[in-house]
């Protein structure tokens, strides 16, 4: 290995790190915003504002690092592929923050009135989002195809409990309209969750792209002009 | 000028090209999916999930053009920072396509049953969002960042006629509950288009920070230890 490729090698492995950084910020982030509506506790919540911007920054620096990296080293292929893909997972994971930001929102507005129901299916969804966003990243980091696939399947999850949320709150709302506004608190707090998830399987099928060199984002789409699945 | 710039400039007209047809497509999606909404007739949507089809296709084939000029051309500073953009807006139009689908799905709820009111700020809603994808393309190609920063403030109106929207189907739904599953609906759909704005947004915002050289996605983050806006 030349000292080229070792400092390339070097400055990939600062690059990998960030990610890293910012998938274990956003799912603190998603940790606490739901602790925040199971405990009904406000204060579990305070350091969320914190980690956005912290996410926010590290967008930034990741993106200089990115046209750095390409700019010094000129990667092709495999390499150059990963880098590409790092610059748009890297967009995924910010909005992360931002999604977590809204569900604190929603929560505020929960949290200060009665509780309608003890919740089950939101901490279940927001358990198999972060395990997700976790998993996408470790699996880009890794090169990992199969745990890319395990994501994208868990994301099926997410919406069907998505569904139930939203078909249970209905019946809540239907019973009494003063459960209304809660509920529909509650829900908007599914669909972030739900967006959340569906960040996290972009970025699985982002590293299934690197990783096989094949775009899997969409399978069934033909692609020029060729037919099918192929 | 050499032949290699000439080479490069050819392939670069080519992938502005082929992004400005992906926004105009998903222009077209959006004013189908409003218009099935408005006149309440779900033929006119028909052709919307061929044109899904075709963001589909166009993703990939513009994440391989990029890959490809960076690969042959070895461009570094302002192009290098064009061509990252173009792979990261790239999805934000892809995505615009996903949430039309989104929009079908929950019109096709709305138009099958009976009016709860005519519709005035979801059409307004839906004719800004797709003002701001075309707007924030032509600023990307045109490297007009004024053009980039009227995206960015139409956004507001975009979410304040969405709050709007949710306020009031809200005294819907409380004064007789059989409203409910049509309000949410509508709700849906406004938050479809609320997502849509957001992805012209962050497109807008990548426009300026490839235009200024610096980056605006974040202007109140201290970066790097420096404080403030500068």
């Amino acid at each position: 290995m030349d000292s080229h490729e070792r400092y390339f090698d070097r400055d990939l492995n600062e690059l990998k790190k960030k990610l890293i950084h910012m998938a274990t910020t956003a799912e603190t982030m998603i940790d606490c915003a739901i602790q925040e509506l199971t405990d009904r506790d406000q204060t579990v919540a305070e350091g969320i504002p914190g980690h956005e911007q912290e996410l926010n920054r590290l967008q930034i620096v990741i993106d200089e690092m990115v046209q750095t990296l390409i700019a010094t080293h000129q990667p092709v292929a495999g390499d150059l592929r990963f880098l590409l893909a790092a610059t748009r997972i890297n967009s995924e994971l910010e909005r992360i923050g931002d999604l977590v930001i809204n569900i604190t929102e929603a929560a505020s507005a929960v949290v200060r009135q009665p509780e309608i129901k003890p919740l089950i299916d939101i901490p279940h969804m927001a358990e198999l989002a972060s395990k997700m966003v976790r998993d996408s990243l470790q699996a880009f980091i890794e090169g990992n195809a199969l745990l890319a696939q395990t994501v994208i399947v868990t994301d099926d999850k997410v919406d069907a409990l998505k569904d139930q949320v939203i078909r249970e709150l209905l019946t809540y709302m239907l019973a009494d309209p003063k459960t209304i506004e809660r509920a529909l608190a509650l829900i908007l707090v599914s669909r972030h969750l739900e967006r959340i998830a569906d960040h996290a399987t972009n970025i699985a099928e982002d590293v299934i792209y690197v990783v096989q060199g094949r775009d899997v984002r969409h399978p069934l789409t033909p692609r020029n002009g060729e037919g099918g699945k192929g």
